[in-house]
């Protein structure tokens, strides 16, 4: 087995053993490396925060079973070893641990679904987060904020809860950006219920759900409020759409607020009691307002402050030919396509579809593999 | 002529032959007296910028002529020699004057319609100004705002436009509480043509509607300008309810917060075009944001901040027994009344009202006159 292998298959014990945030063990890994730290937690043979840390399930040595029952699903463990590792935005989380800022140590890992790289889309991501009971002006809000920052090829974090989560997901789904859910169950545990099926479209459409927890784990409420620390850590700055008096997205805020990442609050009616926790984020200071989406990119710094600024292109594919993005659309971002397949899908001549595949290929928006072309996971 | 009378008539002078704000007349009868500067004025015997303030008008000397049409229309010209002058909320325009904040010289004299005392309501007293083209949103929150404060006792004081303006007056009114107009016109212009009855309603309901503006005086776009200043100076807080892009209510809020007064915004949904001014003064941090009455209450910082403070009355008539009240009530602000036709309107038994009648006037809230009895201006 390779070291990285080694690494990921310790890591893959010690996140079954220790339920996060395991500051203890977080440390113990640092100092050590996971293999060693893995060996010594089996044994026992570690300091009394560790050994409390992982002293209920120490025992548990599925590994193995995990990864293999991950793999099946279409999920795998991305650990702090590999390139696609987000380090740089969990790094806040590690500066908060060293601040004393209660349960902000950074995962010892994540499951992965969707093929989408963290590490790649971080830079600009905003999360977009608020009630489950949101209003129609709650959902019509987080789904306009979440197309129009996907749309600028921002990624849109979420929580894949129902209301204001679910409809954050579904812009940015609406807008073909990526879009990545944090859970805080397992990836296979089907939470919540008519969710799954979004699940299955974020991480089928270059996109991404993540988690902490092993195979099987089931949701609950502590989880959440873990959880929350990853949402707020992986983004540049958080957006409540909707909140009530005492609402989960206000501890992500807090949280991003914490992490030193920007906190954002979208207003709305002074009779709507989902907006109360927004309008008190905003009225004590604690978050921004917004607006709009061009308050959103404002705020959390994108795009500076000048007007004078080149206009971004708003899409990596904005540089494609029509026929070239014809054919890129028509492109599979999961198993393959034949060439002739494609032609007919995108309505271009085969000979053309045949000539620009290899370029598309070359300029990273396709690849071939065994069973055929398919779309490359959207650049960043 | 009392002395009194006589700076009376000086400053009755001084407002007609130089538009407000007139910072170089200001300073020279801060220097000289009102009697000594209007002299010197009508002689032309003044400094450069006096002359050049008062030179196309010092010719009209229609003290005698303004003071008795005032007069003729139940109004006062209130000047800095009386009681009632709102000396210490005025001071706010002579510090930032001095500071060389541009346009905000003190008013050399008010002309007040109203029996209120300026000087009595300004402390507590909140500003509630907005677009004229308000939402059913805005007007009834402009309504729910100035009905709470008018129960608390506070005063509300607006401009008398259309829109949101107007129904604050309203709401104030609804709630029997003292509400001042402060018009850029004069008093008699008839200006908002639609809202004359309203400024007759604030006037004989224990309010005050106030101007700066000598007898005929017409609207101008300047004089709405420099009758905010009034606006901001005269209160602890303004509070913009809904404002579009470019809005005069923000110039009233940029003067308070120039003024060091509390500036506030209520939020609405970001889908409104009015609401727009408002969410850009929370998100630059040039308002506060506030959702409710206590929260305005809490922000002008007429509660402190402690729970454990005891309630204040609502009213300085809560402390009436039932009866009590229904003859108050039944009692009229201006002319008068006999004890008679109190009992009629009240239903109260005339032996009771007879009786009744002599505490209300002990206790300040009744007062009888040669025409009757009548009430007396609510108590700050």
């Amino acid at each position: 087995m390779s070291t990285v292998e080694s690494e990921r298959k310790a890591r893959a014990y010690l996140l079954r053993v220790a339920e996060p945030p395991a500051p203890g063990l977080v440390g113990f890994v640092g100092a050590h490396g996971p293999v060693v730290a893995a060996e010594r937690v089996r044994r026992g043979d570690c300091p009394p925060k560790v050994r409390e840390e992982t002293s209920a399930r120490r025992e548990y040595d599925r590994a193995d079973h995990d990864l293999a029952r991950a793999a099946a699903a279409g999920a795998r463990l991305v650990v702090p070893e590999d390139e696609e590792w987000p380090a740089w935005p969990l790094h806040s989380l590690t500066l908060a641990a060293a601040r004393g800022v209660q349960g902000s140590s950074p995962p010892l890992a994540l499951w992965v679904r969707g093929e989408l790289s963290l590490a790649e889309v971080v830079d600009g991501a905003v999360a977009i987060v608020g009630a489950r009971a949101a209003t129609a002006y709650g959902e019509h809000q987080a789904t306009e904020l979440a197309y129009g920052l996907a749309d600028r090829g921002m990624a849109v974090f979420s929580g894949s809860a129902y209301g204001v989560d679910g409809a954050a997901h579904r812009g940015a789904l609406a807008a073909g950006g990526p879009t990545v859910a944090v859970l805080g169950c397992a990836l296979d545990a089907g939470y919540p219920a008519g969710h799954v099926s979004l699940q299955d479209r974020i991480a089928a459409n270059g996109g991404a759900v993540v988690s902490e927890y092993p195979p099987g784990t089931p949701p609950a409420r502590h989880r959440f409020l873990v959880r929350n620390r990853l949402i707020a850590a992986l983004t540049e700055g958080t957006v409540v759409v909707e909140a009530g008096r005492r609402s989960g997205a206000r501890n992500t805020a807090g949280t991003a607020g914490a992490l030193g990442k920007a906190v954002m609050a979208l207003p709305g009616p002074v009779t709507s009691a989902t907006s109360v926790g927004c309008h008190t984020l905003i009225r004590e200071s604690q978050a921004t307002l917004v607006a709009s989406v061009e308050e959103v990119v404002e705020t959390v710094g994108r795009l500076g402050s000048g007007g004078a600024e080149p206009e971004r292109p708003r899409r990596a594919t904005d540089g494609l030919a029509p026929e070239a993005l014809r054919v890129y659309e028509a492109l599979p971002s999961r198993a393959g396509r034949s060439a002739d397949r494609v032609a007919a899908d995108s309505g271009v001549p085969v000979h053309t579809v045949r000539a620009l595949l290899p370029a598309l290929e070359i300029d990273g928006f396709a690849s071939r593999g065994e069973a055929g072309w398919r779309r490359c996971p959207r650049r960043s």
